[in-house]
């Protein structure tokens, strides 16, 4: 037997880890109602139709080859507006690298910043790479609390009882997966004083920032003076196109604190060659083009969280914060004599129910009996999905 | 200053490096002619057209979701049936993983498998990543020497050298990058061999495969009776798509000694989400279409092929083997007094001629005193290229 790395093996991904369990149910033939994976394309959500032609025009003209391992300069330029609009930031196209959607961008800042030993605060509970692609590299991942009676914010002390010497940044994701939390204004900016206070740049996920329902989100790259911010996004969530993996980063470091890890990313990047080259003219559409589609998106989104959010209340022994950005709720477990443990709990609802639910311990200690349920399908699914696990839910709170 | 990963930062990737200098030129209006990147696309080669077609088709059909993390079931499939016929492997789709091109291939293989303080056989010279992701990765390459005058074969007795406990593999590039070598049927088997005997698997990069002059590619995964080997193929060469950013690999491992490697693999599949969905689409109908056009395009680079061979046979101070496969011939300075290394050759080159190679000793220890030239253009630019190249090769040595 060939032994494999102990750190790839270290690495858990709670998402698809459950997939094994629904597909054995799925071969004998039961319907399994998956509210697991948030991917918008599975349901009625598309990306929108100038940015579908725009992909295939550039195919169609012959973009098919290499581009720069940094980007194509138009797609950075079109970043770069967007973001302006957005945020408000002072950036030119040298700020800009384009990435195979955040997993990548994860993989740079990881990859240029964490060497063994070193260490970085990441959200509890958090989308499940932060953890282990830390670990992969060698560095641990820290993991802050986030406070589920105050909206999932960020527990800013946490955060400062972590830090060490070899802490070498703060890890925010604003709207939160899988909490659906939308952070406020106050502790954006709570989380740059700490950051400034420790010299430790900011790592800012904003794949959610415009699929927001009553607040609008504050990224830190808005906000800060001096404190290096490194900003994540893409097109798979507010431009659904999840399977086009195409993301990108930035840097707000008006002090250029960043410079060398700049370096490094810029490393990493050259050794993958480049990002997919057509689907990047499909990006330059969608951040120069119209907006309207995510109106209309948004408006579906938002009965669905309201369906979801409304049943879930009134489902016994659970109860759940309402979600402020995303498709996520997760809610917390309360009855607990019934259950080992969430994911005990999980697997439960998917072998009684036929519902297919993620278990909170997958994102982190914080997630510990509670569940993520993805609000994405159309409502007559959510309800099906929340009649079948709320008579589950009755039946064993009975037993 | 934030400080970034020693690790990424003794990441070098001579191919992209030369890049920079070269940029300075331009933008004061000089016409360099750039022979240093593989990139098909970037002159008359372009996916042919039913691999375009599928790829847009895809978009507009709504193909635009997450796809599973080890590829979708129907490209797996046509990756097996495309393997059998080329080269006779007993695989299921089972035994297939669909990555970001052969670059995040590598990424899984290396990171699947090695560990710091581990060490992989890897070829000199060779494609950078090579030795830049291992070393990335905390692991040690080691580059085992291949002979010039045998054609760039690999010398199997350096490789015995250089295993130990320690030792996770042997990697071989064949078609080779940067040599052109093509390995002989008897390479390959000793390579097996020594495998076998060390009980290590052989990693095959075939992304050349089908792109061979006058002999035949012959694949590990056709000949191991027992040696578990990895392949690893993809679109950028053969399919001509290298911006579309789609790999494979694949297992022969008729003795199950991969088994957890496997799932080491899986792990860093699963943490990356998946490969870009419409672009499997466009492979689907790649690897089961028409392969015509490569006759075509294949008729075109042998007398691009021809060309260049027969015109840096003829330059003086220079000498090279005749490249069997790939696009690349790599020549040798034998006048060495003028310069102080490869590099310093290849930037007067740049400065003086205007024409753009890669430094040899970018692609390890073994490509010393050596330089890599692309010879995609059509035959016009790179007489062009020859003549400036010939013109300052006799002005130096007359020096």
């Amino acid at each position: 037997m060939i032994t494999p790395s102990k750190k790839a093996m270290g690495i858990e991904y709670a998402i698809r880890d459950v997939i094994l369990p629904a597909r054995e149910l799925e071969k004998k033939g039961v319907d399994v109602i998956r509210l697991n994976i948030g991917d918008p394309g599975k349901y009625d959500f598309q990306p929108p139709e100038h940015m579908q032609e725009a992909y295939c025009r550039a195919i169609k003209e012959g973009h098919n080859y290499y581009g720069p391992s940094e980007g194509l300069p138009e797609l950075r330029e079109a970043i770069v507006q967007r973001e302006k609009r957005k945020n408000g930031v002072d950036i030119t196209a040298d700020d800009v690298r384009v990435t195979a959607a955040v997993t990548e961008a994860l993989q740079f800042v990881f990859g240029g910043l964490l060497d063994p030993g070193d260490n970085i605060l990441v959200p509890s509970p958090s989308y499940p790479p932060y953890v282990g692609l830390v670990k992969f590299y060698g560095a641990e991942p820290r993991e802050y609390m986030t406070v589920e009676e105050n909206g999932w914010q960020p527990d800013i002390d946490d955060m400062r009882k972590l830090i060490d010497e070899r802490t070498k940044g703060i890890a925010i994701i604003n709207p939160n997966n899988p909490t659906g939390a939308l952070y406020e204004k106050k502790t954006v900016k709570a989380v740059l004083d700490l950051a400034g206070e420790y010299d430790l740049p900011v790592i800012s996920d904003e794949i959610y920032d415009l699929m927001t329902y009553e607040g609008k989100h504050v990224s830190p790259g808005s906000l800060t003076k001096d404190v290096p911010v490194i900003v994540m996004n893409g097109l798979s969530k507010v431009y659904f196109a999840t399977g086009w993996r195409l993301g990108y980063l930035y840097y707000v470091d008006p002090e250029g604190k960043l410079a060398e890890v700049r370096e490094a990313i810029d490393k990493l990047a050259r050794i993958r060659v480049c990002p997919n080259t057509p689907a990047q003219f499909a990006a330059i559409a969608g951040l120069n083009g119209p907006m309207d589609y995510l109106e209309r998106y948004m408006a579906k989104l938002k009965e669905r969280r309201d369906y979801i959010y409304k049943r879930v209340q009134e489902i016994p022994g659970i109860s759940a914060q309402k979600p402020q950005g995303a498709f996520y709720v997760f809610p917390r477990i309360d009855e607990r004599s019934k259950w080992k443990n969430d994911f005990d709990f999980v697997m439960d609802v998917l072998h009684e129910a036929h519902v297919l639910f993620v278990h909170g311990s997958g994102f982190g200690r914080a997630g510990d009996w509670h569940f993520r349920i993805v609000f994405l399908p159309p409502v007559e699914i959510l309800e099906k999905a929340m009649d079948r696990f709320e008579a589950f839910m009755k039946k064993r709170l009975a037993e």
